[in-house]
Parts: structure tokens; C-alpha cells; sequence
């Protein structure tokens, strides 16, 4: 299904919408979800926590968001982490220099450079603004982090962390000393990051304020091995390669470390990462890992690999799995003074630890899912999330507004709630309606209470894939639809 | 338990620390949680989503931290959430002028007042700076949100929300108009709140970047009942009058309606929050609701209540409960320009809805409960958290790291995870040093592996709060284990 559908049932419904939109002129690139929207991103996360983090043992953290600005002079954010800009002197439409030199002169523009030196591409190339054809001003270094200045006698600055991951690096030494864990040890966390996007753009793909979910794993690079290797070694991993950029048919972990396509580390947990993508709701035929090759990597990374999923805006890229070698740490235990080393288990030697990184936006992951489960049959259209995805299990609906049925179908709801179930119930409009806007935001199941229910203590339930219904017992409700969802 | 002991705990245990902290400079009021106190403070919200959202039947959203300037020109924010600052001309050292003249003339300053009058009365009272009695400069205004700038081309001021209740009024008319609900209807929010304290003190009790979870109920002024009020009628809560500062015996909230000492609102939403807290595993002689008088009421207040939780630091602020009234969505329509009002069933009349607000504190609830269940029985330290809040509901330990009971233990623990306990395992030092490391953590349970495991296929459950041992077959450890917890 297309974007543009997917938006409209976000707003329609309440799922996601931006944020503050009551006002006009708000900022773009915030989006705010509703009940329905929250419900779905927070089972997804709850998933990754359960077939991530504890799966494999991970330790997860709750960091700040706000963090001081030496924290990104180690990880290279204040000096790197921005744009070259060029602004058109006449309409003061805004593009970036590199893009824009690309677009005319078929040419890459190498990264780092100096802004003048972009000021004489751009002279060389003729290079005018896109919009209006007048000439550009000067290029000028865009910093994507949002900067805030903290206290009021010294005010200091600090900045919005652009990615999660620093609040591990930063906290890794102490939870070290105190955790009594030996390397390798993953630590995780999910929460807010912010970036200064230039352009912020389809939707929450990319968004100003956003949540990742990320894990970095911690090892000694002298073992590169992963302990758990065998639970995973069978599992099926769509690969692309970086050099002749094929689609490989799917090779076990196993091959594709012994082919040398990549290293243990990549394999475990590219593995565990497409599995939870399956159980996610995405079917594996829509998910590939593609490897970047020297010109797409980081200039720390060693290994990378992006888990991209396919939807109607193309391959996004949902996880970035780097080695990041010990870029990281080293760069904080220089600017901080600290240090950040660990001692060999086997030769009692320190070491800076290496770091596999799996970094995922969670809200790609959600749209990611919503646009794969949309489904459209005729003049229906529903949502087939997994029913630990959907934001309710079951709905309870009275088929009519009177005759105790609304009573009878809190009495059903109260005791669904109960028995654990996540449970929505609705009384306004037919009961055609009710189905229809229970399909639309995935509740696999609807249970309808009518005029019968009142004397033989049954109600219908009715499936949201097939339409099916079948009746059942109150006193059995709980059991059959446990049934159901396994 | 004093503050320095908690303090001590969570810095020794990872639990709670500093952001940034490897950084010597860095800004304070900033606090990470480590992965016990992050689980706990996961366990608290979960408790509050399942026992105030879903049982009161609110709707839950998750809003975008950065929002449009308006937002704030709206609540008032823009204006009035600033401090009246003094500086020292000599030492830099920095106060707000209306506590410091409070403090010199034994009046209160008037709230709201212009700087330049602020000065006047320095002058009058002959007030000097409190460290080195130099004279001091003048008075300004210190607005204590966060701004942000937005964007490259035309940045625009946004600023990070103060409190996570205005992502909740923003969205009201959406959320009306789309979720099929008839007034009062609740809606909820955890979230990431942000204020520029002046001085941050006392760890997360008063940080600069917080969790607040917060609910607001829109209702119609005309029918101020709540339906479900009987569930609650029976409810005994700790009162404390603003009028004669005294405390009342427990009264049920039928009779505190009764009395009229308070709305019908205020009993049942404080009775369930009261309830919410004691679940939590604070005691219900530790909790109080104060009734805020007219001077100590926000000006648009009607009636308010704070909930407050007896530590070592004093009476400690956790749940703000306010009627509101309808200043925030007549403030949000006015500024906006867009009707915010809903249309009422009986009259159809149109009307902006009024507000009851239960605002929590997450970081100061975690305090809280952290603070008043940690036990001392000699040298034995521990936390006596419920088995739901505690951040691991069994820990595993191999008594000795050889003879095959590391592996046997390893089995125990998978078998627990799968049953959906929260099981933590460890294997370095003695027996007695991993008893007390889980004691001190609150981890209600701990599962020893000795050399008669490997032949009996039983292993000895250790409970914390009494030390008491039992031996139990691995295959009924875990109905064992549900038993004690229930």
C-alpha cells in the first residue's frame, strides 16, 4: 500500500499525527502518536526487549537525553555532524552543497571538505539555485544537533544526543566496575534521539525527534567469537552483497561465516535481528541485509551491514549493524582522561573493547510494519498485525445500544481484562461500522454480544483475516481465544 | 534510610548516576538510570499503565518532546514560567531575588512581579549577596524551559515541554474528534519532561530532564460525577486539611464527598492513585493528600491536592491532582484560533471542557519507593520492593562455578525465562556475597544449584526478607515460585 494511504488512515484514526498541529506555523519533523499508534510502537519495543536484550542476555539502561557537550567532541558530533548548506540569495530556498555540486557535475563530492572549497565548485560548475535559477550565497557548515544552553548564572552548553548509543559509551566504564560481567556484554537502551533534519520528510522516516532502539555489544577483539553461535547457526539470512550487489538466495549463519561473507558476530545477530523482524509482521521476503561497501561505511567501521526492509517508498534502512571497532571508546577515554579499559580474563592485559553496534528506529519499524500488515479486499481494508502487535487483543462490541446488551458486554470486557487480555469495547454505530474500524487498526478479534447472549451465555466471535465467526461460550471465551492467538 | 545511604546504593550498584558522568564538567541535573533502576522505573510505569490508564479506562498517548513556541505562548509558559534572578556583582554567586528578600523583610514577595520592583525592595531591605555580602546586580527574568532552534533556512524557536501535559491538550481536538468517545474521557502520558532548574538538588527530586507520568480527565463542568465513583467509595485516604493544617483520621472517599471536603473527582482519582501507591510498596501511614489552599493553588486552579510521601528528606511532592478547569483548552483555543470545544449529548450546546489532572512524578515515585523499602538488619542490607517492581523476580546462582553446576544452572534459568519470570543469573564469588548483592537490588528470590542438584534435580529457594531456605524439585519450581509471589 502506498504512503499516501498509510497517512491518511494515521490521521484518520489518531494513529500518528504532528505535533502541536493545532497551531499553523509548528516546526516540522515532530510527530505525536495516538492511543492506537502508542499502543503498537510500545508492543514492538516490548518485543524487541523480550527476543533482543533478554534473549541474549543484553543489560539495558534509561540515559539522559540532554548531554554534555564534551561527550560530542569525543564522538566527533560537533566537529562532523553537519551539512554544507547553501542558501539562494534571492528566494532563500536552502539546498546542500554537496547534493546540489553532485546533481550538475556527476561527480561525488568527497566528505570533509571546506567550505570554500564546495564555494569554488560550485563557481566552476555554474551552479545556481534550483528553484529560481539566481545565484547561491556562500556554503556554510550546518550543525544537525539541536544545542541547549543549561543553567542560568554559567550557562552551559549541551546538546540533544543525535543517537542513543552515547549514553552507553559514557555510562560503560562504571557499569563495567559494578555489573560483574566479563566481555562480551551487550548493553541496550530505547529512547529519544534528535537530529536538526534539513528537510524533514515522510513522516516519522525521517523525523526531527525519534526513537531508537539500540544495543551495542562490547568484546574483545582477540575473541571475535559469539558463545551462542549455535542457536542461531541454521537460521536463513537474506543477504546483499556490497560488491556485485546481488541478491544472495538465503545462506544459513553458518555459510555465510564459513564462505567468509562475514564475520560470526554479523551473523549471530543479523540473524536475531531478522527473526524478531519476522515476528514483528514483516514477511522475510520484504527484509534483506545489504552490506556497505568501503565508500558507505563509516570511516571507523569495519564491518557494516544495513537491515532494510521493502515498502512503497523503496528499501529503508530499519537497522544499521556496524563493527565499530574501538573508535568509540578510545575517542572517550581521550577527551574525558578516563579510563576505559578492561583486563583480559586470559592474559591480564587492558584493552580498549571493540563494539558491535545494531542500531534501530523503532518509528521506521512501525511504519515499516503498518504499511506491510495493510491489506485491502474490495471495499475493506484492515491491518493483519500479529495479535501481540495489534493494540488491542479483542474488541467487545453490543450489537445494539439497549435491552442490558451494554451491561452484558462490560460484564464480557471486565472479564477478558482480566484473564490479560487488552481489551477495547465500542457502542456507537452499527455493528458493520464497528468491525470495519476494528479491521482498519488491526484488533484481531471482535466479540459480539446480542439479544441470544442475554439467555444462553454466549457471544460470537468474529476473525478479522477471514471474516469467520463462530459462537462460543462466555465461560470458554478466555481458553478459545488464548487458543486463537497461539 | 537517609538520602547519602540511597545515594551511596545507586551509585555502588549502577542504579542511578550522573549522565555524562566520565566528563569532569559535566552539566548537573542530568541523571541516567543503570539496568536495575531502569528495570524498576519500567516495572512502576507498567504498574501505573495497568492500574490508573487501563483500569480508569483512559486512552494513552506518546507526544513529541520538542513542541511549537505557541504551545507554551498558550499555557502561559512563555511568560510566566521564570524565575526573578539576582547575581553577586563580586562572586558571580547567583539567587532568586523573591526568596531572598522573603528571607530579609519576613514577607512574602507577591507573585508576578516586574523585576524593576524587585530592585526597589533589594534596595529598601538593604538585601546583599548571602556568600560574600557584596552588593548585588539587577533583577531579570530566567524563563526556565529549554529553547531550541528549528531548522535551517528560517529557524524557528520550539522549545522542549516543561511538562508532558501539553502534548495532551495540543491533541485533544484530534483525538475528540477521531476515538468515537463521549466526555469525561481520560487521557494519559509518560513521558520526558524538561525544566532549566535554577538549582538542581537532591538527585532526581528535583533534576533537570524527568518522567513525568501524567493523566488529564476532560469533563463537562455541568455533570462533574464519575461513574465508576462506587468502585472507590469504600476507600480509606490519608487527608491533610489546608485550613487547619491538620491531619484527619482516614476517611472513605464516600464520606470525604459527603463532607464536602472535597469534589467528587478529587475522592475517586486520589483514592486511586493512594491504591496505585501502596501498591507500588509504599505504606499507606507514609502517604498523605494536602489540600493546597488559595495562596498556594495555581492562580487557575479550583481545587488541588498534592500527594505527598514521608522520606528522609521531608514530606516529598510525587502526584499533583488539580481541577484545572477549562483554562488550558480555552487558552490553547484562544491562542490557536481553532474550536476546542465539544458538543454536549443532553444539551447539545457547545462547551470547552474542563480538567482534572493527576500529574506523577516517575523519578520521584522511584525515589520514594526505593527509599522507604530499604531494610538494615545489622550488617544486612535490602530492599523489601514487591515482587512486580523488583527488577528481577528470581536470580540463579551455580553454588560453585564447576563440577557441570554452571551449565545445570544455566538450564534452571532458561527454563524460569520461559515460564516469564525475570531471571538474572551469576556466578562470581561466594554464595553469601551474591545473597547480599541480590538483597540489596530487591530480588525477592534467589535459586541456589549445589552437587545434590545434579542427583536429586532440587535446588533451594532463599527469600529474602526472612533468609529462610526450601528445597523444591526444578520441575514444580516454578507454580512454587507464582505461589509466593501471589
Amino acid at each position: 500500500m502506498n504512503f499516501e494511504t498509510m497517512m491518511n488512515l494515521f490521521s484518520r484514526r489518531g494513529i500518528l499525527f504532528p505535533s502541536s498541529e493545532i497551531y499553523d506555523n509548528h516546526p516540522s519533523g515532530f510527530w505525536d502518536y495516538g492511543p492506537y499508534g502508542a499502543a503498537i510502537k510500545r508492543k514492538l519495543t516490548e518485543l524487541w526487549r523480550s527476543d533482543v536484550v533478554k534473549r541474549t542476555g543484553m543489560l539495558e539502561i534509561d540515559g539522559s537525553i540532554c548531554m554534555d557537550a564534551d561527550v560530542f567532541r569525543a564522538s566527533g558530533h560537533l566537529e562532523s555532524f553537519a551539512d554544507p548548506l547553501v542558501e539562494c540569495v534571492k528566494c532563500g530556498s536552502i539546498f546542500r552543497a554537496d547534493k546540489l555540486i553532485e546533481e550538475v557535475s556527476k561527480e561525488k563530492a568527497p566528505e570533509g571538505m571546506a567550505p570554500e572549497k564546495f564555494d569554488s565548485l560550485i563557481s566552476k560548475y555554474g551552479v545556481k539555485c534550483q528553484s529560481c535559477k539566481s545565484p547561491l550565497g556562500k556554503t556554510r557548515k550546518f550543525n544537525m544537533m539541536f544545542r541547549v544552553s543549561v543553567g542560568a548564572s554559567k550557562p552551559q552548553d549541551a546538546y540533544l544526543r543525535p543517537e542513543t548509543c552515547q549514553s552507553i559509551f559514557a555510562d560503560f566504564p562504571r557499569l563495567m566496575k559494578v555489573m560483574k560481567k566479563s566481555l562480551p556484554v551487550g548493553i541496550a537502551q530505547v529512547g529519544k534521539s534528535f537530529r536538526n533534519e534539513i528537510s524533514p520528510r515522510n513522516a516519522v522516516i525521517r523525523a526531527r525527534e525519534f526513537t531508537q532502539a539500540e544495543a551495542e555489544i562490547f568484546f574483545d577483539p582477540g575473541k571475535p567469537g559469539v558463545e551462542k553461535f549455535k542457536d542461531m547457526e541454521n537460521y536463513r539470512l537474506n543477504l546483499k552483497s556490497a560488491k556485485d550487489r546481488a541478491d544472495y538466495a538465503p545462506v544459513t549463519a553458518k555459510e555465510a561465516v564459513n564462505k567468509k561473507m562475514m564475520s560470526e558476530f554479523a551473523a549471530y545477530y543479523l540473524s536475531v535481528m531478522q527473526q524478531f523482524l519476522v515476528k514483528c509482521g514483516l514477511p522475510a521476503e520484504k527484509i534483506r541485509n545489504r552490506q556497505l561497501d568501503g565508500e558507505e561505511r563509516a570511516f571507523y567501521a569495519k564491518e557494516s551491514w544495513d537491515t532494510e526492509v521493502k515498502t512503497s517508498l523503496g528499501w529503508v534502512e530499519i537497522v544499521a549493524n556496524n563493527n565499530r571497532t574501538d573508535y568509540d571508546m578510545s575517542a572517550h577515554g581521550k577527551i574525558s582522561g578516563k579510563d576505559v579499559s578492561v583486563v583480559s580474563a586470559e592474559t591480564n592485559e587492558k584493552f580498549v573493547p571493540h563494539i558491535w553496534e545494531i542500531s534501530m528506529g523503532m518509528d521506521r519499524l512501525f511504519y515499516c510494519v503498518m504499511e506491510s500488515s495493510y491489506k485491502k479486499e474490495g471495499e475493506r481494508a484492515y491491518l493483519s498485525l500479529p495479535s501481540y502487535i495489534a493494540p488491542y487483543h479483542v474488541a467487545v462490541f453490543p450489537l445494539v445500544n439497549k435491552d442490558g446488551l451494554p451491561g452484558k458486554g462490560a460484564e464480557v470486557a471486565a472479564v477478558l481484562s482480566s484473564a490479560g487480555f487488552d481489551t477495547d469495547s465500542e457502542t456507537k454505530d452499527s455493528i458493520g461500522k464497528r468491525y470495519a474500524r476494528a479491521d482498519e487498526i488491526g484488533i484481531p478479534f471482535c466479540i459480539t454480544v446480542d439479544n441470544e447472549t442475554m439467555s444462553d451465555n454466549a457471544v460470537t466471535i468474529r476473525h478479522r483475516d477471514t471474516k469467520n465467526q463462530e459462537r462460543v461460550k462466555i465461560n470458554e471465551l478466555a481458553c478459545k481465544l488464548r487458543e486463537l492467538m497461539d
